[in-house]
């Protein structure tokens, strides 16, 4: 069985690949207060269907914050020795950034230098998105090209990073 | 090398992986009488042309059996002791069912129900598809979801799960 | 550490995946003579952008050869004992191939038999494009198939294999 780490957990996975579920049961069994930062906004009918699913699934013995653009604030308000924090996903959150036109190179370094100084167990949830075809659309292009650096810096500045594949974990580092 | 075990395999991957001449491999090797389920449908000439082209490269050992839609009877039929059952692929099958307007949700349960208590050895194939860009197109995103789901329901069934790149296998399970 | 080996090794990764950072780590710690032979071909101001972002990272101690379409003769011209040489990448090669209208089946080929007589070290970095939907699109089928099926004999000739995902490595092969 796999154990949730103390400081930086990074779990990769593509969509419907059980992602989620495997950071769930990983935070769970750690015995630690549970906090689940969701990033993801209701833009449609079908996104609002999957997160009240989702919400759901989990239960309640979850503390829920959404927050789909100040994740580094969120984060550094929320992060406690004997808390286990839950973000999902950093895909969503890069989503909402690029919709606010936020300088997305300085959030995502602003919570890379955050991350290391974080207390107690955050585990990130994301989706690889670089595996197909080049999209013909510059914005998914551009999209993929700040999933991708983000998911670098953020696996290099975590313990352990799984890439979760048919809802198994294959562990990439720790 | 890799051995074929009695009961479930899942393999995953990518398009033109090695994924299928893999699954082969592993089941000529056996030494069990072999049976090749086939779901591709010839839709349009160029589909028509692989599943041609495929045929030939597997060779007149096998028992080839044709069942686009009705997978479940299919294995039920034919899984026996001493037999080894290639399903090539999950992915074309969920295409013909939703092309075919069936209830996915209830025929992929079916399915996963009814492995556990298939004798032989079964080995199933499948695309991955959940780690490009998020498809613009509604049904994409819906055959991306179901897909992903029952990679996971296959892969909790399963005995042994590969995924295959470059034509190299990786052991997720087992 | 991961070291470099004598002979092929091949380097496969999705978009922005710390792919060709990851060979060039490898290659830069070997002590050998530094070759890059960059397949890239400026078609647009984006990818232009791209190109000298990489050659600026790169830095001064490599030689650097640009070939977009004869790399087979490149590499039989340059390849030595006492030289690393970095192939980046193979499916802008392929993309180059096809938009010259070459003949794509013979290339590779071409490229497969000349490789396990080659000097030195030769790493290869390719994209994997086969992890997301179909593509809706003739011509991207069609490149997703040819560059499935280079990587598996690439592969197969190599003497290590990498799979590179948020820069970290997992090996395949070797």
């Amino acid at each position: 069985m796999h154990q949730l780490n103390h400081g930086i957990s990074f779990i990769l996975g593509g969509a419907r690949s059980g992602k989620s579920s495997f950071a769930e049961g990983l935070i769970t069994a750690s015995g630690l207060e549970l906090v689940y930062v969701a990033t993801g906004r209701a833009w449609d009918e079908e996104m609002s269907v999957r997160i009240d699913l989702h919400k759901a699934q989990r239960g309640s013995s979850w503390h829920t914050i959404e927050e789909p653009l100040d994740l580094v604030d969120t984060l550094q308000g929320v992060a406690a020795d004997g808390k286990a924090i839950l973000v999902d996903c950093l895909t969503l959150w890069l989503t909402n950034l690029m919709m606010a036109e936020r300088d997305i190179t300085a959030e995502t370094r602003q919570l890379v230098q955050a991350l290391p100084k974080l207390q107690g167990s955050i585990v990130l949830v994301s989706n690889e998105v670089g595996l197909g075809i080049v999209p013909e659309n510059r914005m998914a292009r551009d999209f993929r090209d700040h999933a991708g650096r983000l998911h670098q810096a953020v696996a290099q500045a975590a313990a352990t990073v799984y890439f979760v594949a048919a809802g198994l974990p294959l562990t990439m580092k720790g």
